[in-house]
């Protein structure tokens, strides 16, 4: 696990435009569940980026009424130097509900090393599994126990899971096997997504559980392993496997989408996210959402997901529109137009929460919070 | 089949508030099509179920317009004993059309006694599609006729359903079978949830064809053993169940959501109900419906629906909020606030029809009529 | 290939009304993605289709602004004298891009005879994959190198797609072939349906990765082969198949309904359609899209949806309501009401863009252009 230590300089660019392969970056935003100090949106226009990133610019002062900026005297390193698992570790989680001014934020660093760990504590999980449902042991046994690694256990269970009659399992997991144990950022990114699983959603109960059921989470793999396809120039079988996972996990995932790690697609039924799409990191995304295109040209024509977003369930967001790092979109939403950082759109077709002048900031990540309602009191013509 | 002899004071209790596990209980309303002639709203908050229930309640009264309480010295009793079934058959179907006095409907109660009826119908039917279609022989014997009762053939369908190459199907046939025959409240809201489809929904065309391949129907009886397995501790076991059921037919119900009897899942895909979700009887909903929680803490945070509630395609429901009894909510709606017995909410943000202060009450139970767009006229907005 | 001679007359007539099966007609719309020059409504009410087809109607002429007709004395069949296979081919995808005078439009016909030429077509493109993927020899061999048709080639790969332990992929692939070849309207449907899913959605990379692969294209496919068992009275088979479908592909479609040609069913999860819907030729339907009832009385109740429409994802058309030729209805939209031909509906409840009174017309057909997003401007609420 890599430590990211960033300054605002790094934090103000926004992660998907620079890099071919989102899966390579080491994330930019801070991973707590508060927003670092930052006194710009992190996921500014370049116009932006070129400005001098002054604590006391007068727009973003007024923006955020600067809860998070109340020191500007203190070194801004401290705030911007996190372990990328503290926030992912069950023992962080209150983090999440911490103060606004986050004054127990760990400042020293610990990480898991490499994620050996993770599978050491999956086939734990896998026997005590066993030892109260003792049926299940073959299911266990072939799953978990009898494999090496999380990657090995990964190729066999998805290979498994989107084979058929015409798909034999065992021509998917030589296939499988190859891009896995080849790409070393795919299994950190297993390891995120499964920690952002554990971590936000409240109905999993373990590693294993989430590991062997989501059909998010596994969809989710699969995507990364015909993405790392398609990035080979192999876009049929990028393809295929697209297409398996629509059908078995109904999750319809383009290959050529851009992703980044510790995603939660929460149930998962009927996401949709196109070829151009792009998201970044920590960010959680409930059922029925559609990250879609518009019109029938080839080129860039799908969203731009910001780092830390949460996008509520059965919300459609379509063509080449950017939703700033943070921000949150309530469930039941069409949003045509850009959102910015930190802020709530909601409705069909979206708002902001306080207006378009003024929206109001929200001071945590929604992906990591999953708080889906607080904004009703602001949406002001809710009226049961 | 149990006699439902019910007074304005039990009619006047929210059915899950008080009760562990709603699968136990006797429905609480009126299984009529039309609502029965209690002037106060059954769903009602604590503070209302301590007021009289009066018949003259100069709030209820208004609202009503009082079709239903035309003569206040007739005995209430009479409109309050209803035969639980005789709305169910086919030949009573004409009475969710009755005139809102409800004149026609039978003071006389007969009832099925233990719905072997019900599955010596089931087999009638698949004996006279066998004689239409030959080559479906071999799957209505092994589905059907091979088996002794409704349990066992449902432990049977359901088990090779959910079955895949990790979890044999006799694993899994050996758990349900011991769920099923264990717990004889299992097999009447199976009963009544056939009855349900039968009665509601026109494209269903017969019992035993809701049987085999309505997929809303299966989840529901798979959640009905992964409840069942939840409420023993079985957690395990029953996460496995949702999550198979989830990638099998689309619909996500956590096991620990607690869901009454006679529910139609019409047409079913992306169904999800969290696990806090409490549901009463003789509810309605449509595809892409979601009961979802908000925030990442545990606890209570899952919608609260009563009994004869519709629930229109695509519409989320959110948070801890009580949908009343009788209450009609609208195609792709998004609720996040209570809404009152016998009123109709629609849109995004929803809003009740008639106005906030003074909303119309609906005279028919709209689980039952599955009229989904009368409303159309109050809509004000509505502009095409 | 047909060839599609039309004159105002014959466009002016709605599709679906007058036929019982929509698959054994010739599609009545001009198959360019620009309008004909008919200055009426092609999908009127009764009333209008009695006036006389006038040029200069002065409703028109303000509605349209009228570049379809910009010189009244060229000879009007000249516009409506269209080759079906012309825009489907990529080389004419431009024409979807046409400037809206359409001068580039070519007026000499050559259409594909019987669609042999696509059979072939599409083993040339599977051993183009082989060559590249060897691994899938086994896969096209079986699924399309082995067959000597297109329809004997979907029987098959239908008969696998719908199989389970239950029902033989043996048992169904006689069922299929047999509706198949003795139906050459649904291989004509096949044909156009592919060309569809190619011309409009540009993920689409070969004729055969859409046959192999598309559950939408393959969900529609299941729904001929129900329709053709519907309409020879065998429900049993046909409610099956369609139920499968829905477990399978996630996309349930009634066999009663009545769909044209060219229909691209994009992503697909979640669609419903009901039983008394039509749906007119050239649509293009996003997925999560109902097509719903309302009331549990038998009868029709519906949507009829005209030719070259284009549904947004997430859209609920509910009750028998007409969606005018040409139409385009928003993401995430309700619709209760008529939308009349060639405007765009958005919104929950949907509105006219431009408004009731005087909508803005569309110049080209949104089915083909799949523009999803061109109306923001004109949505006056949107504010974000």
């Amino acid at each position: 696990m890599t430590i990211l230590a960033l300054d605002l300089s790094t934090a103000a660019l926004p992660l998907y435009n620079s890099h071919s392969n989102p899966q390579n970056l080491t994330p930019h935003l801070s991973m707590s569940a508060c927003f670092p100090r930052s006194p710009e949106p992190i996921f500014s226009d370049p116009k932006q980026r070129k400005m001098p990133t002054s604590l006391h610019s007068s727009r973003t002062d007024t923006a955020l009424t600067n809860p998070l900026s109340r020191d500007p005297n203190r070194p801004q390193i401290d705030d911007h130097v996190y372990d990328y698992a503290k926030f992912c570790r069950p023992s962080f989680s209150n983090l999440v509900y911490c103060v606004p001014i986050c004054e127990n934020r760990p400042k020293t660093l610990n990480h898991d090393e490499d994620g050996g760990d993770m599978w050491l504590r999956l086939k734990d999980e896998a026997r005590s599994d066993i030892e109260q449902e003792p049926i299940l042991s073959n299911f266990y046994f072939s799953s978990i126990l009898s494999h090496d690694s999380l990657g090995i256990a990964l190729a066999n269970h998805l290979s498994i899971k989107l084979s058929n009659s015409s798909l034999p399992s065992g021509t998917l997991y030589d296939l499988f096997l190859g891009v896995v144990t080849g790409d070393q950022e795919i299994i950190k990114a297993v390891q995120d997504d499964l920690r952002a699983v554990k971590e936000r959603d409240p109905a999993c109960i373990s590693y294993v559980h989430c590991f062997l059921n989501f059909k998010g989470f596994l969809a989710c793999q699969a995507y990364r392993i015909a993405h790392k396809l398609w990035s080979q120039g192999r876009k049929i079988l990028a393809i295929l496997i697209q297409n398996r996972a629509s059908e078995v996990f109904t999750v319809d995932i383009h290959p050529g989408a851009r992703i980044g790690r510790g995603i939660l697609l929460d149930h998962a039924t009927g996401v949709v996210i196109g070829e151009t799409a792009v998201i970044g990191d920590n960010v959680s995304i409930l059922h029925n959402v559609t990250l879609g295109g518009t019109g029938k040209a080839c080129g860039d024509r799908h969203p731009k997901i910001g780092d830390g977003v949460l996008i509520g369930a059965g919300t459609c967001v379509l063509g080449n529109v950017r939703i700033g790092d943070g921000a949150k979109i309530g469930a039941g939403s069409v949003v045509l137009k850009p959102v910015p950082p930190r802020t709530t759109a909601v409705g069909n077709p979206a708002r902001l929460v306080g207006g378009k002048e003024n929206p109001i900031r929200l001071d945590k990540i929604p992906s990591l919070t999953m708080d889906h309602t607080s904004h009703i009191s602001e949406w002001s013509d809710y009226v049961i």
